[in-house]
């Protein structure tokens, strides 16, 4: 058993917290950008909460904030940087570790090769 | 596009911290507990740290931790318990579903079928 194997330390902190988590892969899915009012749907957060993560992932150029005039009412649109996309795909590919993972043996009955006991124990017959 | 779609409110917060998640997956690949040190080790944490983290998966009984003596020294080990260990494989099922996600397009390369130009406008003849 290698030493540390288990250590999660370089998860991504701004990307992993489940709000902005939630914006980010709403931006992604959306490369033209999305209004406040959209993004707060789809994320289903609050104006506050919606803001203060904006703010949050607007300062590390995760996103980028654009406020404009339509029929002269404020309008605030939000998109993801290509800095961000870049982010975004990285901490993706640390959360595929994570699941991926031997030890957390996804899905048995799929992956699992026929005759293979696995590794953790599971009870024969169990499937 | 339905709404709250990307709305990820329901991911387990207890363990989606990531010392915790690293001492879950630790003990969930090693079902017979493993000892304070071990997991210290594994996991990459500072003893308070894991003292913390631990004490708060205990509270929540998705681990059992166990004292006594080995030739007068104390020893701690750590387990996870039966409910710890659904309580995980739901978590899990809620990382991979993120990252499965059509928006976030897992490793196009090798799970797009062939012909098919993905939504998230990738650039042709990019890969």
């Amino acid at each position: 058993m290698s030493e540390a194997r288990y250590s999660y330390s370089g998860i991504d902190p701004l990307l992993h917290v489940p709000a902005r988590l939630s914006i980010v892969t709403a931006l992604y899915a959306n490369p033209k950008g999305l209004s406040f009012v959209e993004l707060r749907e789809l994320c289903e957060l609050s104006d506050g909460n919606l803001s203060r993560h904006l703010k949050k992932l607007e300062g590390e150029a995760v996103v980028l904030v654009e406020k404009d005039f339509v029929d002269r009412l404020p309008r605030t649109t939000v998109a993801m940087t290509g800095d961000g996309r870049e982010r975004f795909e990285r901490y993706v590919e640390q959360l595929r570790a994570i699941v991926d993972a031997e030890a957390v043996a996804p899905r048995p009955r799929r992956r699992r090769a026929p005759g293979d006991p696995g590794r953790l124990g599971f009870v024969a017959g169990e499937e």
